[in-house]
């Protein structure tokens, strides 16, 4: 199990199946990507993962290519290479140019750096900002 | 030093006015939030850090709420209770919505939820993602 | 030093040979980890971490295979690969099923996504958690 | 928004309402804390979070104060202090003894530094837990 | 259990003294700081825990005011606010200036913003990094 | 753009090898690793990124050799192998011995256990450290 299989449509069950087909019919795709091949491997988690993702990524209040670079921009402060991988890959196919690109890793990296002074300087939150 | 000095505005030196001056003009705002009158206590470090800040969050490929939201989105993800109060309130002053705000922290907590996954399951890199 | 020389058992001091060899006796096992065998180049902390992991693993008010997969919590929340890889591992020859490795990973998850919504939505701290 | 109204039950939608009430009744209570107050606000994310814990905090191949502690492991790690507070709350609840505690504390500090010595030596996966 | 008990030192057990002396005597103050009264509700963890910090911020090839830099940037780095005050009162003591401090946090802000373009650009280990 | 394009010397734009020269200069040596290829993509981002770092790692109140390390910390806290690898050599170049290493290691692996200790028993700050 340190190394976990990857389960492929030809051998999946009715269930994961399922699932699989739902992905790449939202996704307007015709193939799995190996995080969900792995997370195969627990029908439960699958399903209730794709999901939650599905509802959280559709269209809605924001774009859904803004959701995915607020992903990237998770991904990237969290140190996760698939993930970084996979939804820089996602948001390329939603249309992130490379200036959009260079633009949300220039604030990622800004907010990375100012919320490390905010807690080394100790700032308290101001009064205006908790009304 | 455990506890840092707030620099107002009235006892700053002529340096760090120049800076307070710039910031509340390109905020058009009247008022420094704690970050930078404590940051001021480092001249040097505060006009790099507002310079970068400013080149970084003006209006490009990216428009300055999406900006604002993944600083949050950074924010929320690095615990920082400063950065999240501060950031939403700017956000907020930039047109953010109840309903934008809640779809980006259903965003940020779902890509929280499978960078772990990723990482526990040891997901490889897809070849389709390296190109 | 980028990349660190692995001390081998047949190359290692008397110093060094006398923590793998406890470890391996701990362990039940006829080989040391990488893990390990870099740390043998500072002798000192080898031992102290050796010592430390020693006590804290061992069999008390948690079952060793718990503390296991608290170990691997951790290790993906932190998104360390070795430590995945190898806490993984061990807690599959301690006795860890499939099951509870998917439970596992949903819990892990799931806290991590929670984390974010309560660092998000600023959630003050009831009351009643206090006592 | 920067600060969030608590949705009491009083003043909350029939939607919100029956959430609440399938904690309280899951959880055997009579009380709402204030994560699920503040997560009311958006009622789409209030049920398919509650939902997604109540099927992921369920008894299964492991028990629920096991699940308790290792939400307690990634909070701790993360360093957020509501949901330190809350599940510290919740296993105690369930059974949690002031020694399992310890032991628990014990291991993720360990965890949390063998993460970085494994990190900054840049230790190589072991072929044998490739396996 | 939420909330620990300060193990003040005139109710401590002999065995909890004993490190509360030591400390004191250590570190040439005549005051225990909250970290270690909580941690004495679990003297095992309580000594162990002193017992390294004792050995490890001695003087050696770094010195104790450098080692306490590098604490600050490891608690900064975590957010965690209690570290934050503590090593930074601990640090000053040592001779810390407010220049020290400035330069400090420039660096771990940096290095945090940098951190994450390198994860975020999916930069490749050069081979001359590997020797 | 999930991989990035190393932008070498000889193609590089006037504007690149500017950036390219004076890096090379300042450090006294005859090649570009990769993260600097890799951020020549933005050029924007490259300038204000190599400005920033060549000010903030120069001489000053501490010793460019301590900020490396603090760098090393800083890097091996959020799991960067690139950050590790890259400022571990420099800072071997810049005189850090295999002692001075193991201390730095030691170090950080401790205050990332304590911070964990800190933030599970919900340690409040004391009073002292508010001056």
């Amino acid at each position: 199990m340190a190394m976990h299989q990857l389960v492929e449509y030809t051998e999946a069950s009715a269930e994961v199946r399922a699932v699989y087909d739902d992905i790449m019919a939202t996704r307007k795709t015709d193939w799995i990507n190996n995080f969900w091949k792995v997370l195969a491997n627990d029908p439960v988690t699958l399903r209730r993962t794709w999901e939650s993702i599905k509802q959280i990524m559709a269209p809605g209040a924001l774009d859904p290519l803004i959701k995915e670079m607020i992903y990237i921009a998770v991904s990237v402060t969290n140190q996760c290479p698939y993930c970084v991988a996979s939804h820089t890959a996602s948001a390329r196919n939603k249309g992130m140019t490379d200036a959009m690109f260079h633009e949300l890793m220039a604030v990622v990296g800004m907010a990375n750096e100012t919320n490390r002074l905010a807690s080394g300087y100790q700032v308290e939150i101001d009064e205006q900002f908790k009304q």
